[in-house]
C-alpha cells in the first residue's frame, strides 16, 4: 500500500486484521476515524487500551469483567441458586437481552471438541462443579446446539447428575417466526421430537 | 448493556459508532480485542493515534499523508505534467492499485453539492487552480460518475479550458464482466454514447 503514506498504511493494516474487516472496510474505518475530532479518536483508543487492561474473569461466573465481580454476580436481586452455563460472554448478553431470565450464569469459554483438541480441562468447567459446592437448585445448559455445544451439554448433565442438583437443557427447534420451508432437516425433527401438547 | 461491565460496554459503544459496524459486529470486535494479546492492542491503539496526530493534506495534492509531501508527489519518476482530480483519497487509491497511472493527483475533499450545500469554494479546487500555474500538459477529470461528481466535472472543466491545458473526462459505461441484463438504464445509455470503434 505505498499509495498511502506510513502511518495511514499501518492503521489500515492493524483495522484489516481485525475480524469480519476486510480491506475495503478497513480503508473506510481508517479514513472515517482520520476525520473524527482528535479527541473522539483518544477516547475510541483509550476504550480499547482501558477495556483490554482491565479485563479479567468475574470470580463467581467467569464472565469477561473488569472488576472482581461482574455486575450479574454482585446483583443480590438475581436467584444465585439457578445456573445458566453459557459457552461464552456474548452468549449471556444473548440471555440478559431477554430480560426474563432472573438467575444467574457460569461462562465456560469455549466447548468441548475432540476435534479441535479441546477437552473438558480447557474449559471452566471444573469451577462449575466448584460452585455447585454452594446450595444450588437448578442448573440450566444453554451451550449452543452445535456438535460441540451438544457434546458439552452432556457431558456436563453426566457429570452433575450424581450431585442431585436438577440439570435441564434450553429446548431446541424452529426458531419463532422460522419458516419451515428454509429451516434444516435436523432442527425440524428436534422440534417434532420436542413437541408439547396444547 | 448493563449486562457487560462499564469498560467493555463502553468499547463495544466506541466501535459502534464506526461507519458499518453494527450491535453485532460491535460485540464481536469487542471480544476479538479482549482476547488479543496487550501488545497487539496497544499497537492498534496506537496506529490510530499516530495516524490521527501526524495526518494532514500534502501540500502539493492534498490528500491525506503524514508528511508534508505524499509518496506520490515525492516520486521523481512519476510525470508531474499530468494531473487526475478525484474526490477523495480512496478514490486515489483506488487508480493507485491499478498499477498503470504515472502521473499525479489532486485531491478536493468533495464535490459540488447544492443539496448539500457545498460549493466550489468548500473542495479544494483554488489550491488545484494554482497548481495550474505551473507547466501542465493534462487534467484528467476523475470525479464519481454520481450526479455531484458530473457537476463538479463539468465546473472544473469549464474553469480550465480558458487555460489551453487540456481536460479530460474518465469514460463511463458498462463496468467491465457486468451483465448487461443488471446495468442500470443511464449507464447503459453512456456506454453506447461512448461507444468507440473496432
Amino acid at each position: 500500500m505505498e499509495y498511502y503514506s506510513r502511518q495511514i498504511s499501518k492503521l489500515i493494516q492493524e483495522l484489516s486484521a481485525l475480524p469480519g474487516i476486510g480491506a475495503k472496510s478497513a480503508q473506510r474505518l481508517a479514513f472515517h476515524i482520520l476525520n473524527m475530532p482528535e479527541d473522539a479518536v483518544e477516547g475510541l483508543a483509550s476504550a480499547i487500551v482501558d477495556a483490554k487492561k482491565n479485563v479479567r474473569y468475574c470470580k463467581e461466573c467467569f464472565t469477561l469483567t473488569d472488576e472482581e465481580f461482574c455486575p450479574i454476580c454482585r446483583d443480590g436481586a438475581r436467584n444465585h441458586k439457578t445456573i445458566m452455563v453459557v459457552e461464552n460472554t456474548r452468549d449471556l448478553a444473548a440471555y440478559e437481552k431477554t430480560g426474563k431470565y432472573e438467575g444467574v450464569y457460569h461462562v465456560l469459554h469455549g466447548a468441548i471438541s475432540p476435534m479441535l483438541g479441546i477437552g473438558p480441562n480447557d474449559i471452566k468447567l471444573k469451577e462449575l462443579m466448584q460452585r455447585l459446592q454452594q446450595e444450588v437448585d437448578e442448573v440450566i445448559i444453554a451451550t449452543n446446539s452445535s456438535l460441540e455445544g451438544e457434546t458439552t451439554a452432556m457431558y456436563i448433565s453426566k457429570l452433575i447428575k450424581p450431585t442431585g442438583i436438577k440439570v435441564t437443557r434450553i429446548a431446541s427447534g424452529v426458531p419463532v417466526g422460522g419458516d419451515l420451508e428454509y429451516i434444516d432437516e435436523v432442527t425440524l425433527l428436534r422440534a417434532l421430537e420436542g413437541r408439547t401438547e396444547l
